[in-house]
């Protein structure tokens, strides 16, 4: 992903309310700020917002919790959802290796769009989908695992779906050609512009 | 496939001495046709050869078994092994439906070349990794359980993907280009017309 300095970025993050400032403060207590015990789906590097604000548009039901690092892209999530202020959709701005000391047995799905791949075998442990990470999450999720993910890079793909039944999940859903099947889809941004070049959009859902 | 009418087929099969007569005498004692202990690997529906002939030749301490249902095809594997005559290959003409009863606990890898998709609902158990075909597989392994699929058609891909994990096998090698990328390959006949028309051949290796 391309980064940009985003005049402001900054201050607009820390003053959304819309931002959870101290999320580790509600780890094993999410549904508190939701206010409800409505199911919490998760995404991991969430970028400028497009698929969770789309999703919680779409399920109402549904608390949507995005996760992004980067200040540049996370203005725009937090600036969509100043103005539509869905209800069910919260940010925080945090690493996903620090996942653990912020969710406790509480998060349903997780989603991972378009992760940055780590081409590099010495960086493998980085990909959001390495059992470093797959070990990080169990602890997040209440009762049966389930993980969404989509990307449009081939070795990731191959990569995580290796990585994910080595650690115990099984594939109940599966795309190769995501935009010439028939599942319900929100894109990203990335997604977007990718598919438009004819390329193929992977998808998995696994569980455990 | 299309199936032509081959004459003198079914002599050419009754005749040879690679075709083994009457399989289900050999039952659990399959090492003996070939005089060693090595690994036995198995292909169900080997149609013309060209895959496990390839294969026979490139290791000669596995033996290669091929099992194929029709003759017009499988007397063209016969002619090849007959011009061959490849001590680590035999051919047996039977139903994949039969599997059980012709090995127990002997084979250490099977192939599944672009079989089959029956891509209709109320055939989905004729697919040869539908869950009754694995439960059919079980028996016939000896120790960890190892299947290679190749095939073009994404819906069965996906499907086979899907249907393994769900039985408890894990994915150790993935390809969703197989041309593309740098695995050792023995091309079928099947597979080196449908690849010049530059779709991707997957490639999955599962065991459990």
């Amino acid at each position: 992903m391309r980064l940009k300095n985003v005049r402001g970025a900054k201050a607009v993050i820390e003053n959304s309310e819309y931002i959870i400032q101290k999320p580790s403060s509600y780890k094993g207590k999410f549904n508190t700020i939701f206010d409800n015990s409505n199911p919490i789906h998760l995404e991991i590097g969430m970028g400028k917002g497009q698929f969770l604000t789309g999703m919680a548009k779409s399920f109402p039901n549904i608390n949507f919790i995005g996760i992004e690092m980067y200040d540049s892209v996370m203005v725009r999530a937090v600036q969509k959802q100043e103005l539509e202020q869905l209800p069910n959709l919260r940010l925080i701005k945090v690493d996903a290796t620090g996942i653990e000391e912020i969710f406790s047995n509480e998060i349903d799905v997780l989603y991972l769009n378009f992760s940055d791949p780590w081409p590099k075998k010495r960086h493998t442990h980085r990909r959001l989908t390495s059992d470093r990470f797959l070990k990080r999450y169990d602890s997040i999720f209440k009762g049966v695992k389930t993980i969404v993910q989509k990307t449009d890079n081939r070795k990731l793909f191959e990569y995580s779906l290796k990585s994910f039944t080595d650690y115990g999940y099984k594939i109940v859903e599966l795309s190769l050609d995501l935009h010439n099947d028939e599942y319900f889809n929100v894109e990203t941004e990335y997604e977007m512009r990718f598919s438009e070049l004819g390329y193929p959009i992977y998808m998995v859902k696994v569980t455990k």
